[in-house]
Parts: structure tokens; C-alpha cells; sequence
């Protein structure tokens, strides 16, 4: 099931694009991202584009010029389009061609000689679009430190519920309301009640949080009432970006029972612009979490020797905050925390698995989300209603301010990589996001 | 907000198409609901269509044949597509309009002299489609009554929780999985685990069950961080159908702590194939649902004068049931319930003005439901759940099959219709569904 390590992933491949190759790049030419943009200057008509150091290769240009002539016609086809999802629908060997030719035609002192015009265009200069038409939106709970955390908070003495290590736990999301990075969010309004309070207000929430999650596409579908097994689930899925799951914690309280989480999450969740492969994130892969002894085995649906050797992801998430004074004074942001994908209780393929298991039809673009990434550590908890125990611990900002949740100002980054020894990093760029009341 | 009554909706109105003047159907000349087919035998593009009777009025083929020329541009445009959502769109002044010109086109001695090419295309030979392209699904749980039947199964002695009757409580669907009327239902497979069980299992579902539900059509939408005034709710709302929110049980059962339905739901909703437009449904307006003395008023924003005079319908709603051994022995199907729209809880300008309370944006063509529609009364619960007391009281069908919840052959046929006094009879045809195993 997982994508073979091949020379795409040589840690000494070099590009001719030189910022592709300083230290520390989220986009090296090991990586490869892929995003839709639109030049801020020039034609408004998005493209396809792949990330490469501070530029971006315009596939449409590519196209153009003959680059791709050898490719499959579908596949060309699909790198004209204007969202990715004719791309993701073609499934993995399809992006696994492509990324092989975008490799040569960056390498340096690849065979290719170069076109005369320009196929990339600075990030500087684009605007940035939502990669993919997104049909359907589905958000995990897949972090058993998250989820005992939040638990505890609510149920000191019976945090983590009985089905918890049984089901990989989701719900549906909102998906109008997925944004790209650096789009506001308008502080919502609504229904809250403190114990105190014996009937409902109408109101600004005062509990505003993030919540720092990784995001997949799906790639090829399936058809309703068919279900993936474990073993295919990830040739189902194109890549992965970060996702803030902006959450309002006092409507969220108030509004959750029966049914779950409504308008406490549906007024904006955000997306980072570029997805990375899982083909970049061949070299990065690693055992699934190791479940203590007593835990249950997963159901046999959920189970392959193949995920559990390598259903994880070597992948660290951070949380920066700035405030709007922080930001006045010149301090640089804050991390408010760093974790480790690879510390999930249930791994992509298996969240994907359980999602299709009654039958229920994934469609190309559909982006599932994994729930907040937390560890068991101080310092790596994935949301402020975590960090500051329901605001009842708030955090000191090098302003001296102090924050129990987000105030009006307040800017969440969030990034993404993965390193290790004798592997090129592979970023994800940043998720960004400002408050405003 | 309530679409006014006008010449259009007078009962002594006749059709030249025959069978829209004949006692009990459906589709006569006062309703001309809008759906999307394609003709079985000649192109499989898909148009648009009104029903009338036992026809459906080609819109397209209207355009054509310059039937509309006096219409404004972008109407007769949203005419031409393939699905409804860009009529939907335009708001409710196009809607309004078009019920208008059809009305006159379509009436006995009306002013228009036909035309010669067939504009009217037998329901027999056509294929209904899916009336729009759906972003997304919302389903509520609009009726105190359904929510107080299933709360009595799950807490015998505190039925409803706290928030019930401040919040219009609602949940977000999958949309991918939304399919019409006529499509079999395959019987999902999940995790589930009775309470005498100490671990769950993967298995077919044993609790199969159906939720008798009214959907509404987002008509115009709004813009992510704008929300919608109740007394402007229902000029967003395009027109209504029936739903059955297909649900299994035991997946439900053991999967929705803390999160919600997930796949005890996704695995299908059926929705019928006409939409009824608000304007349709103008006399059969009626006052909201008369809150007890004791129950709070709603809070402001989801409280206007016109909302509590005029925000529910008189919309009946009935489920029917045929299993497979009744349909060999040609005993017709059996009602299993009887209920009104207007004993819900909350309206449906209520619910949409909920949604879009936080800022949430809503896009045309996006469907909510109600939730199961039920009523204070035996014979009026809206699933088998309720009727069969969680399977613990089974229902005799007249073969002396017995019921506890659906099983493979069963097919649930549900029904709407508007009837009063002066008035011509507004239906909404049916919405049915097969199991099979």
C-alpha cells in the first residue's frame, strides 16, 4: 500500500531553481507539492502549480510548451484544470508519473534543456486558491491524547469513552466554509451558556480556539456501497495539508448534545495551500502508534500487518500565535506547541477504511481531517482549550499579555515538516489565520 | 418573508394537460414542482422540468421554442442547465416569475396558443435525476416529539436535554451519499455491540430503520461571515421535498459519543424528485408550532411576528410499507404513520436562520432537513424506532410478517401532500426506497 522510495527521493538532487535548494526550504525538489494559483498581475485564470523553493511551475504553461508531451493524455489533460481534482481522481499512478517528470525537468543537470519561456512565476506574485472543489468534509478524533485530554476536562474520572479504541470516531464538517491560509475569520456569534446561567445568551463566543490537524484528500473514489479495504486505502488518497479546525468552544458546549459539533465549528475551518504528495512522504513513513498491551487489537477491517509496520507519518506540526501587539513591538510569534503525527491512535488508511465501511461513497477533492494532534507531553497539546485547561491556566505572551483563548488580533500559524537523517526535508508550508471581531 | 397568495394558486384553475385536472393528483396546475430528467428513449442530457399531472413540461425545449422570450436573460439561462441550482440561485423574484409564465403556458384557455413541437415529455418515459448539485447536507431535529420519543428509549426519566428548546438542534449530513428516490439501499456493514456484549463487532446491520423527514432547497445563498435575518430566511429558500434519512441503529448506537451519526447515517438519504417551491405552498401556510405556556420563547434572533404567524405548513406526511412477500401476494403497501409538518418544533426560516447565525455560509443548491417528522400521537412516529419502541414492540404486517426493522426487500414508500378547504391539493410525489442485502 505505501509508495515505494525511488531517485525522486535522492537526498542530493539539486534544482535549477536555486531557493529549491537552501536549508531549511519547505520545497525542495524532493517534495513537489501541489497547489492551484492565479497570478496576481497576469490572467486571472487559476492553474495548477507545484511548489518549488520560493517559485511555483506553472503546469498549465507546461502543457503549453510541450513539457508534458509524453505524459498520458489524461494526465495532461488533468494538469490544465483549474483544481486539482481531475488530478486526484486519476489516482496514484498518475501522480506518481507526473512527479517522476517534474523531478527531470527540475533537476539540475537534468536531461531537459529549459524552455525559453518562463514556466515559473514568483510566490510572491500569486495569489493562492483552494486546491480542490471539496464535495465532502469529514473531521476525526484520531489522537487518543487529544481526546483524553478534552475527556478530562468534562469527565475527570471516565475521560476516554468505551468505544473509543474500537472506532476510529469522526463527523461530518462543514465544507463551504473551508478557507485558504491567510483568510480572516469573523469571530462568530452564538448560543452559549456558562453553569452559572440558567437560560441561554445570543453573543460574540469568548472561548475562540484552533485546533492544529492534518487534512487528506481523497484521490480515486470509490462507488457507493463498495467499501476500501486497509490494504488499498492509501492509493485512495492524493496528499495532505494542515488544517485549523477553528472551534468555539462555549457554542460548541452548549449546542453538541445529541448530535455533535454544528455551529461551534461551521463558521470557518482552514486549509494550507499545498498538498504534499504521499509519494513525497515515502521516505517519512514509519510504524503505526504502538498500542499499550492491554489495548484492544483494531477489528480485523482495520487491521494489516502492511499499516501497522508503516501506516504512520514521521510528520511534526507546530502552533505559533502573534498578537496584534505582539506584532506592533516586532516580537516574532510564539510556539504554543510541537507534535508528532506518528503519535495517532488510528492511522490515514484506517480512517479512511472505517469511513467507506458501510458503504459510504468517497469522491475525489473530499477532504478528511484528522482531529487535533496532541501528545502526551507538555508542549504538545493542539489547542488552546488543552494548553490553558479550559482557560483555567492562561499562558503568558512575551507582551505580557495573557490568553485563556484567541483574542481579536491574534494570528494562528501553523506548520508542518518532516526530517529526518539522510532525508531531503519535506515542508508543508504554513496555515495561517488572523482573528478579527 | 411569506410568498404572497395570487392568481396562480386559485383552485378553479384548469390545465389543458388532462391529467392535471384529475381529483387527487399530485400535480396539478396550482403546484408545478421543478426536477431535472432525461428522456429515456431519445437524449440523455439532462433538462429541466416542471411536473404536471402525468407530464413533465421540457423547459429546455420552452427555450427553444421562444416560449420564454419575455423573460429576463438569466432566468431563461438557469432554464437551459442541467441542474437546478443556478435557478436557485436568482432567489425567489426568478421563481416567482417563472411560476407565473408556466402557469399561464400550462392553462386551459390560456392566453398563449401551443406550439407545435411536444413540450411535454410522459413521466413514464422519462428518467428523474437528482434535482441539484448538493454542497451541502444539514440535517435538524426539528420535532419535540421525535426527540422526546427517542430520548424516553435512551434516558426513560429525563427525555430531553436542556438545550432542546433553545437550540434548533442540527448536525451536519453527508452529501456525496444523497441519492433519489427509486435507488435501491444496500444494507450497511459496521461496527456495533449490544449492551450484553463486551466487545463489538463488524456486521451487517440489524437495526435498520428509516427517519420520515421534509428537506428544503438553499435558493439564494449568503456570503461566509454574513448570517441571515428570520424575517429574510425564507426568500432564501427555494422549494421542498421529501427525505428519508435511512439510519442503522446499531452503527448509530455505538459509534455517536462524543461526535454524532457518522455511518449509521451515510450510507444513504433518499430525497424525492420534485421540488415544491415556497410559492406553491403559500396557502398552506400556518402559525408555528403554539409553544406550551411553560416553554421559553425563542431567543430574538430566531423570534419575528410573521415567523410565529405564518412559519409552519400544512404539510402532511405519511410512510408506507411493502415487503417482499406482500408485493408477491399483491397486497398493496401498509401506512405505518400519519404526521403534520406543522407540529415542528422549530420553523424552517428558524433553521436556516440558526445555520447562518455564527456566519456560516450557505450556497444554493444545499439541502437541510427537518429531522424525523413526528407527532404527539400513536400512529404519527416518523421511523420504526419509535413505532417499535426500539424493536420491543413489533408491528404485524397483514401477511403476518413482523417487524422490528426493516429487512432485505422491505421497500418504504413516503408520501406529502397539502390539502385544505378552497384549496387545490399541492403533492409531492413519492420518495422510495428499496433494502437489499
Amino acid at each position: 500500500m505505501n509508495r515505494a522510495i525511488n531517485h525522486t527521493h535522492d537526498p542530493n538532487l539539486r534544482s535549477w531553481v536555486e531557493s529549491a535548494n537552501q536549508k531549511g526550504t519547505d520545497f525542495p525538489i524532493q517534495n513537489l507539492p501541489f497547489g492551484v494559483f492565479c497570478h496576481r498581475e497576469q490572467t486571472k485564470t487559476p492553474h495548477i502549480g507545484v511548489a518549488i523553493g520560493d517559485q511555483i511551475l506553472d503546469l498549465f504553461t507546461c502543457c503549453q510548451l510541450g513539457l508534458f508531451e509524453e505524459l498520458p493524455e489524461p494526465l495532461t489533460a488533468a494538469c490544465r484544470e483549474s483544481s486539482l481534482n481531475q488530478l486526484m481522481a486519476l489516482g496514484s499512478w498518475a501522480t506518481e508519473i507526473l512527479r517522476d517528470r517534474l523531478s527531470l525537468l527540475l533537476r539540475l543537470n537534468g536531461s531537459q534543456s529549459l524552455p525559453e519561456a518562463n514556466i515559473l512565476v514568483p510566490m510572491a506574485e500569486a495569489e493562492l486558491l483552494l486546491p480542490a472543489n471539496i464535495g465532502d468534509y469529514t473531521d476525526f478524533y484520531a489522537s487518543i491524547f487529544h481526546a483524553t485530554n478534552v475527556g478530562k476536562l468534562f469527565r475527570p474520572d471516565n475521560p476516554l469513552l468505551l468505544n473509543y479504541k474500537y472506532v476510529p470516531v469522526g463527523y461530518h464538517g462543514r465544507a463551504s466554509s473551508i478557507i485558504l491560509s491567510d483568510t480572516s475569520i469573523n469571530r462568530p456569534q452564538g448560543q452559549q451558556k456558562t453553569a452559572q446561567e440558567s437560560v441561554p445568551t445570543f453573543a460574540p463566543s469568548q472561548l475562540l480556539d484552533y485546533e492544529m490537524e492534518v487534512g487528506f484528500f481523497v484521490g480515486s473514489g470509490n462507488e457507493l456501497g463498495q467499501s476500501i479495504a486497509i490494504d488499498k486505502a492509501e492509493e485512495h488518497i492524493f496528499g495532505l495539508c494542515l488544517v485549523n479546525d477553528w472551534s468555539a468552544r462555549d457554542i460548541q458546549a452548549w449546542e453538541y448534545q445529541p448530535l455533535g459539533p454544528f455551529l461551534g465549528k461551521s463558521f470557518a475551518t482552514t486549509i494550507s495551500p499545498w498538498v504534499v504528495t504521499f509519494e513525497a512522504l515515502a521516505p517519512f513513513r514509519c510504524p503505526a502508534f504502538a498500542r499499550p498491551e492491554a489495548d484492544p487489537a483494531p477489528l480485523n477491517y482495520l487491521y494489516s500487518p502492511v499499516n501497522a509496520q508503516l501506516g504512520g507519518i514521521n510528520l511534526t506540526v507546530e502552533v505559533m500565535l502573534s498578537s496584534a501587539q505582539m506584532r506592533e513591538q516586532k516580537i516574532p510569534p510564539v510556539r504554543l506547541s510541537q507534535a508528532s503525527f506518528k503519535q495517532m491512535y488510528w492511522t490515514i488508511a484506517q480512517m479512511l477504511t472505517h469511513h467507506t465501511s458501510n458503504g459510504c461513497n468517497l469522491r475525489s477533492g473530499d477532504l478528511l481531517a484528522s482531529g487535533t494532534v496532541s501528545g502526551a507531553e507538555s508542549g504538545s497539546q493542539g489547542s488552546l482549550l488543552e494548553i490553558t485547561r479550559r482557560g483555567s491556566q492562561p499562558i503568558k505572551l512575551p507582551t505580557d499579555e495573557m490568553r485563556s483563548f484567541l483574542e481579536d488580533g491574534d494570528q494562528v500559524i501553523m506548520r508542518g515538516y518532516c526530517e529526518q537523517e539522510g532525508c531531503a526535508r519535506v515542508g508543508f508550508g504554513e496555515c495561517r489565520g488572523k482573528v478579527v471581531g
